[in-house]
């Protein structure tokens, strides 16, 4: 076993703590942070770029031998005391199992013929973005667009999409203008997800050729112009008592119907 | 304005804590405790049976007069001072409204023509139990009965559901033989959700009459022999990745579909 570490001096942990509570940091290094092992293992299978592995001794023993198989060339394997592990752990029953992970340096999004895209707008729960995105990973959208929502590589966000963040496909376009520019190129149809009786009734659009929905604030939805410049606007019929649907679950809704016309 | 309590002896303000922390002082006394102004507001409108509201003297200043013109006949008020109420709250940004609230003493569930049902079977994230609470009341679903599973009304449940407690039609029935009785009695279908390839596609279904879908635990799922004491098997086709779905969210596109049939 390598040396264990235990001091929170350690330049990689003084990086790990720096990301954990910092999106200025995150976005300056561009990385972030991970913990436990099922999203650590996730990462590795994915072939994510891992720069750093950290794991406490009894972590080590428990779960080093899972990693002894991958392709770990390019990650730095650092073992710490328990004791400092749980410092450095966000949650309360940590495993012992934390990475440091290299952000794609732009887009994964691809636009494709027929292509099934959904674009976050001014989220910010960092719950509900990390559920819309394993969720569209399940449903096999095409790409997920964040612009103005909560930062992506947050550990909030990450933990919550459960390892889907690093398999489906994302972008961040925080400007508008730009934002409307690359769906246009691209001949993406945009519909405005509102809560209005007379907007179109999802079961009834025609989600022929490429598209994207756009979900909006979790208490506001999306601003009045952001929903005009959408080529429509389409609502989820509801029987019961509106305005009950969370952000997340209409989101999943929605791309359950946008997909079935795949 | 009442008399400011500031003790944590004061009876009311002991029950409040006992209720908060314990489910069997819960169902011993067939209270369940509130906060949050959103939803003591919903428990008031909707006529929910309030037995206490307790406010924190700035909260009385600021929310009181909304009560004053609600009928709280029944309904003890109580001041508290604001450090009592910091004491009391389960939140960190808490409002200082909190009630004490009388649960019903028996199924609220009405089974009917075409009613549509969902059974939660071992589904133990308060969470998940709370959203799927909150969707079904959106959606429309007829009733949502427990079995086996978290306690229905438990803070962090009842707080999910964001005040849907108070208008879903509920049921708890741990005992399998009875509740497979009751939809049998009922002339009800009932369809075991499962991750199988194999089973029936929800966009293939049809749900003519009365239906009632079970969802199983968020781990394991349902139990082998109870998917096979249904009726049938459903399943929701995926193209992404498998297993990905959250129990709520599978649960959220499940009614989603047997809505859309009735």
């Amino acid at each position: 076993m390598e040396n264990i570490i235990t001091s929170k001096d350690n330049p990689v942990i003084k990086l790990y703590q720096k990301l954990s509570s910092s999106k200025k940091e995150r976005l300056q290094y561009g990385l972030f942070v991970l913990e436990g092992m099922r999203i650590v293992e996730d990462a590795v299978k994915e072939n994510s770029g891992l720069s750093h592995l950290i794991m406490t001794k009894q972590a080590y023993e428990k779960f080093g031998e899972t990693f002894f198989q991958a392709d770990l060339r390019n990650t730095k394997i650092i073992v710490i005391s328990n004791e400092l592990g749980r410092k450095i752990a966000l949650t309360d029953s940590t495993q012992g199992v934390f990475a440091i992970c290299r952000m794609p340096s732009e887009s994964t999004v691809k636009f494709k013929e027929n292509g099934r895209y959904i674009v976050l707008y001014g989220l910010q729960d960092p719950g509900n973005v990390g559920m819309i995105i394993r969720t569209a990973d399940a449903l096999g959208i095409d790409g997920v667009i964040l612009s103005g929502s909560c930062e992506l590589y947050s550990p909030k966000v990450v933990r919550s999409t459960m390892g889907s963040i690093f398999r489906m496909r994302t972008a961040v376009e925080n400007d508008t203008e730009r934002l409307f520019a690359i769906l246009k190129e691209n001949g993406i149809t945009a519909s405005a997800s509102v809560i209005d009786r007379d907007a179109e009734k999802i079961t009834e659009c025609d989600f022929k050729g490429s598209h994207a929905i756009f979900i909006g604030n979790e208490g506001s939805g999306l601003p009045g112009d952001i929903a005009l410049r959408c080529d429509r606007r389409i609502t989820i019929p509801m029987s019961g008592t509106i305005n009950s649907l969370n952000a997340a679950m209409a989101c999943g809704i929605l791309m359950w119907e946008l997909k079935k016309q795949t």
